[in-house]
């Protein structure tokens, strides 16, 4: 899909495609809508990345509530969106050793009580060995350090989303 | 479930009970999580307003456009929400004689070309005839009036979607 025919979506066919290039939050990309037409991939990503850069604090944290563990409980009952489980089967996520399993999950506890949200980290650029040590190390940061790195991991996400959306085809002009 | 019950609930928990509240944008009710503690079930609304009124005109847009048509395509084909199947079902548009299914067709059509986003009321404050006198009628107004009327009903449906889950249980003191 190249560009022009992005821009000439529909607000529907727009949300459709694009709803969950920020994970279960359609009204992101239904917002953006308003911005078009774009000039390139990188223009409709930077009109993201600008509307969550406006959100107050509370907003950025409430992005990063909506995304699940890593290797946590949607991933165990197969509630994962499909982004989210191709991203975390990706990383070796569905197939941890049970030591590794329970380490990842003591540690998604401890980030969650010490943030009121969850480690977010872009899964398709990381293994499984360094999301483990990230996560452990990022649970020692303060509060704000972490919120804004988890909306940096949001954003890298949403780039690799809407690569694989637009470049899906084969054909395109991006 | 009364006030101090909601206060308690983890962000998870939190956003598994009220993340419909506003259709589709479980970020909102996420973000809204940020504020707690809150005195009443008012004060949890008020919140969820706040919030939405400090969004920029594009996220408004958003918002609406994370609407499904009254009597659309999700209602025929069952992909509704749980809280809009109701409503829609409450207000008759699951039994609408050939010609009201036509003439809401079209008006639902007018609007979203005029506009850019759908026609957005609170089905569980009016009845069928109401609902496609007022979307002929709006059909007529300016966009800036449309979008500020539209979230005026986001925030009605929103607010009874609240009193629904805090009164469920019958066990309240809000």
């Amino acid at each position: 899909m190249d560009i022009s025919a992005v821009n000439a979506l529909s607000y529907e066919d727009f949300v459709n495609t694009f709803g969950n290039v920020v994970e279960k939050c359609p009204v992101i990309t239904a917002a953006v809508w308003s911005r078009r037409p774009f000039v390139s991939l990188n223009a409709l990503e930077a009109a993201i990345s600008d509307f969550i850069d406006e959100l107050p604090e509370s907003g950025k944290e409430g992005i990063l509530r909506c995304h699940p563990d890593l290797a946590g409980r949607d991933l165990q009952r197969g509630t994962l969106t499909r982004e989210s489980r191709q991203e975390q089967a990706g990383a070796g996520m569905d197939v941890l050793t049970s030591g590794e399993a329970e380490r990842m999950a003591r540690l998604n506890e401890e980030y969650k009580k010490r943030f009121g949200f969850p480690f977010v980290i872009c899964a398709r650029m990381n293994d499984k060995a360094n999301i483990l040590r990230q996560l452990s190390e990022r649970c020692q940061n303060k509060r704000a350090v972490e919120r804004a790195r988890g909306i940096e991991e949001v954003k890298k996400i949403c780039r690799l989303r809407l690569q694989s959306l637009l470049l899906s085809d084969g054909a395109n002009k991006l």
